[in-house]
């Protein structure tokens, strides 16, 4: 079996050393932009050139190195028939749950207020938060938004979830599609966005989103940078629709400098740092899959392209 | 019945309204310093005068505002024989776990770097949390301190406890007594506490239990001030014994302009927000209470007063 690596790590042998040694029955070959086809079985990909597909005739199926697979969707000459398979949780979703939490407490708990109160020297107690006061929606109900709604609603957070089909979060309101959707919003302050990036959710987060939830609304993007209308949410915190935002995505990262959100207070940004892909699990569950898929087993997160998650 | 409400409030209608609505059989009074006894059955209290149990001869019990009764243990004349009664929970336990849990994400996800970033326009990922580098242990495993441990332990951090006695929670493990506090020292870098203060607790984070931390050690103090001896925490910091603290509350509150934990960047204050007492949560339990006790009904809360919790 030949399995090929192909992202842009300056280090590839941080991939490719662990690879042969979980899957020992494979030709663990690294993409080489100039170099001939190996005629690989499975390809292991973040962000691949379209040349690879043009050039790998023989793939079975490519293994995306993220949950995402908007990015590998996008690239040209992806046969229609090739399975892709996204990466499941690999410990991504606990660390989603843990950075929306922060989120949510830097404005419920007004911990930078406590910061500059700190700085100031000065020592003064604000109102005690009310849980009523702080209710939360988190769009899109996969493995990530189901455990960013848990992990809140243990905490004793109302959570509302929506989702374009239905689904069903132990402690979460939840409600399924595009009609629902006001009905969602209108019941949400904390609006955390957790959705899949396909032709439907671009751009999901617009003015008219924003307009519809609470007064004092904070809006925590951790989905993708293309879910989000830049301007509209400029305009809604210039309008008081919105009070505050944590947005760990961009339409284009790095950030560039001059951006408008970097002057802005009001704006956390973090640089796509919310949940990152951690090696030793991501390799163990794509080498397990690779081996039952030769085997001839079913394997799961392969993904319905049509649909796009 | 009489109840007698005692405690600093310039407002004290804030407490005697709701208390009169939740439990219409009471006469409620409110603390006159120069007034005479009104032979109240119950008091509420928090931080009451010495003359208090002076005046007020026929109290049936009295109820603390609070989960710390460390102060009104301190109160001269407290009848050794008078029932004292702590608020159980009353919606602090779930403060104090997401309290503890973003002074904890602070340092393990590094957001003031980031923030700091931010403000400097720059774009810069750091390497992504091991959890398995992040041990945390919570010592004092009551009501609030088991709440704590359940909450990180379910978002995948290894979770140790530790108490006078011992004491079982799940995902957690835990050591009891002060012949095993060294082997949870060891075990941990993120130390938390939540103990009640008592003779024996009191001055217990000293310069010895930092230096059986591991290394890059955080502590975070929800506890009392009395606890931390002050000069041994800075003396561990300038030794890298200790490389983070949040601190919620101090020896002497508010902390004093000029008190060298306001310099150090690597301190965290808060005063006293970890957990607030709700009102609405606090009345509703302690007038149940109070209904149950002059019926005759065993109450819970009631505080082993010699073992001090």
């Amino acid at each position: 079996m030949k399995v090929l690596f192909v992202a842009g790590d300056p280090k590839p042998e941080r991939w490719t050393v662990p690879i042969k040694a979980l899957l020992p029955e494979a030709d663990v070959h690294v993409w080489n932009p100039d170099g001939p086809a190996v005629d690989a079985d499975y390809a292991i990909v973040w962000q691949p050139p379209a040349e690879l597909f043009q050039r790998e005739r023989q793939l079975k199926a490519v293994f995306n190195l993220g949950a995402g697979i908007d990015g590998l969707l996008a690239v040209p000459n992806l046969p229609a028939d090739l399975p892709v398979v996204r990466l499941e949780d690999a410990g991504m979703s606990v660390q989603m749950a843990e950075y929306v939490l922060h989120q949510l407490l830097e404005a419920s708990r007004e911990m930078e207020k406590y910061r500059e109160q700190q700085r100031q020297g000065v020592w003064k107690i604000h109102r005690p938060i009310k849980r009523s006061e702080w209710p939360v929606g988190v769009m899109g109900l996969g493995h990530i938004g189901k455990r960013v709604a848990r992990t809140l609603a243990d905490l004793d957070y109302q959570v509302n979830g929506w989702a374009r089909s239905e689904h069903a979060v132990e402690g979460v309101t939840t409600w399924a599609g595009q009609d629902n959707l006001g009905e969602f919003l209108s019941a949400t302050r904390v609006l955390v966005n957790t959705l899949p990036l396909t032709d439907e959710t671009r751009n999901i987060l617009d003015y008219d989103v924003f307009s519809q939830l609470q007064p004092g609304a904070v809006v925590i993007n951790v989905g993708r940078g293309e879910h989000l209308v830049e301007e509209d949410l400029l305009k809604a915190m210039d309008d008081g629709q919105v009070a505050r935002a944590a947005l760990d995505v961009f339409r284009t990262e790095p950030l560039p400098a001059g951006h408008p959100f970097w002057q802005r207070p009001e704006i956390t940004i973090t640089p796509h740092i919310s949940a990152r892909t951690l090696r030793d699990a991501t390799l163990a569950q794509i080498t397990d899959k690779i081996r039952d898929h030769a085997h001839g087993k079913p394997i799961s997160g392969v993904v319905d392209t049509n649909r796009g998650y």
